[in-house]
């Protein structure tokens, strides 16, 4: 993905935000310096018009009717900057794909900036030009935004929150609690990519190759599922707590088990290798790019067929099936035939992944 | 304001979360703590099934056609609990407020919570339940969220994002542009108490009279507004900057100028005298249930009578007017019938207000 990346060498600090180097906490205070921020910084980026008229809301017409799928996540991931991505473009596609795990359409973005005071105003350049970039490449559009500044030593560089509506249409219906004894469990792709990227960076290991975030806007992989069966019945991205967390929130949602063949799960060379050396668990591994649909069995080729046609889905693999037996659980068969139960995790694996 | 506040004394601390008396990063990492926390504390109190089904999005039903308002904030007031309410009711009002000044009825809030480890689970329980009674209060759900953990001192307690989406009834068009030459200002009442509420907390300053903070839903006001006049041209909340911020913004979004009477802008003694003490103009000190209209003078004397008819616009006052002149500048008559401008401020009064 690093050639999609926004190119930063261009990007220089506005007039008159050159004034100040850094974020100082008057750039959150409702005035003048706060103004200049919002008016030479973050709508020139954004450029849409109902992110310039800078009232108390965004005014939105909706094309059409339709269900509302409305999202929202703070991201606090550490470092700001990791291989592969930032927390920009983190914010910008979390949102996007946990309304395109509605079924929904991202329209409509929302920003909340938490600025540490202190931090470089290149650097908060750097993000929101990466959140522009983000944007253009998942079709949505920034309309509202906020921003606040906390004092040194009481934030990280900076924390976004972004919210999202988007539409669903008529006659897909997809939910967690939707899975059925039979339906096939798919992977969109290797699984414990964005974990492995900022452990390596944040930990100071050095693994045998450079492993870069999946970070990626997984809406177009949707439409390309949909257009290939209305019959989805559940889609998620693999985030916090990665494939294990999803497969059990699905399994609880739907009251169903869910079985699945550790072989067939898609890892990469290099995240199995810094798994194996530091003693962790790829399917509990964050994703930031991926997902795990549950699709009626006799779709379940087709969809299998159209992921792996879509750039984000090339990986894409089958894993395993739904089943009528211990209805909660998740249970993995081992390469030898053995079965465990992967479980929730309890608390961090690594904490700040997002 | 303080007999409808939420009674915290009754509240304890659910199982199992009572395991953890304080917030560990394991409580944002995606696992079974996580799902813990949002299980027992959070989907209980802000009951509906929307929240409960616990999807990456909420999936919504609009009540009929309209545009839909969408707004965003997010909340790092210090210290989190202070005269007259508290970070989390701050948090539903501010968005509720937002949106009510594009005329929406607000319907659907998300929350995205961002806590530091080592935060008392009591206290999140006491703002969860105080955020959960201004939703009740303000005629919203909460219906998608999401729970992020920073490590002990990258944060402060708690910083919430709330995002908010409403619907505008078909013939209401009001935004900051709209102002025009001739139209009346009104206030819906006494300027700086919020922030003169935090100022005595933060600063240990002892005013004669205790400030309490005038946070409040400001939807209900809009409304008996709006029923009096369909041709309010600018609503807005006077929240960081106060009034003089508001007036600019204003003055700048129409490119008209507005002259207001200084004697006409109520104030309350207590807020008037620790103003004087500190040297601060209450025109530049955050509010967080106040509004300023802007309203043709054919229906300005209607407006300001039905907001004078409502619990939280008995103080509500004429203060000025739009004029043809100084386009994009805001013009103070004092006592003594001098004229001062008054300038958007540089930076902060008082950082952390909200």
């Amino acid at each position: 993905m690093s050639d999609e990346k926004p190119d930063f060498s261009g990007w220089t600090c506005p007039i008159p935000l050159k004034n100040y180097p850094t974020i100082v906490m008057g750039h959150g205070s409702g005035g003048r310096m706060m103004a200049d921020l919002i008016q030479h910084l973050f709508v020139p980026l954004f450029e849409n018009d109902t992110l310039g008229n800078l009232g108390d809301s965004a005014v939105l017409e909706l094309p059409g009717p339709g269900r509302l799928a409305f999202s929202t996540d703070s991201f606090v991931v550490k470092p700001l900057f990791f291989p592969g991505g930032n927390i920009g473009e983190l914010a910008v596609y979390g949102t996007v794909n946990d309304l395109a795990m509605s079924g929904a359409r991202p329209l409509f973005l929302s920003a909340g900036m938490i600025l540490e005071e202190g931090l470089p105003m290149d650097t908060l350049g750097q993000v929101t030009a990466s959140m522009a970039e983000a944007c253009r490449r998942a079709g949505v559009t920034l309309v509202t935004g906020d921003t606040k500044v906390v004092n040194k030593g009481h934030g990280d560089g900076v924390y976004i929150n972004t919210a999202g509506i988007g539409i669903i249409p008529s006659g897909v219906n997809i939910g967690p609690a939707l899975a059925r004894p039979g339906d096939a469990v798919i992977v969109s792709g290797s699984m414990g990519d964005h974990g492995m990227a900022i452990m390596s960076v944040r930990e100071g290991l050095e693994f045998e190759a450079q492993i870069t975030s999946d970070t990626a806007p997984l809406d177009g992989l949707v439409d390309a599922m949909l257009a290939a069966s209305s019959h989805i019945h559940c889609l998620r991205d693999a985030t916090r707590g990665g494939l294990a967390a999803v497969l059990n929130e699905l399994a609880v949602a739907s009251k169903t088990g869910i079985e699945f063949e550790e072989q067939a799960v898609p890892v990469n060379a290099p995240v199995a290798a810094a798994c194996e050396m530091l003693g962790l668990d790829p399917f509990y591994v964050a994703n930031e790019g991926k997902l795990v649909a549950i699709v009626p069995e006799v779709d379940a080729e087709a969809v299998l067929a159209a992921m792996q046609s879509h750039p984000l889905g090339q990986s894409a693999a089958r894993i395993g099936e739904v089943v009528d037996g211990y209805a909660g659980l998740v249970v993995a068969r081992t390469a030898i035939g053995a079965s465990r139960v992967v479980d929730l995790p309890a608390g961090e694996l690594l904490p700040r992944i997002c």
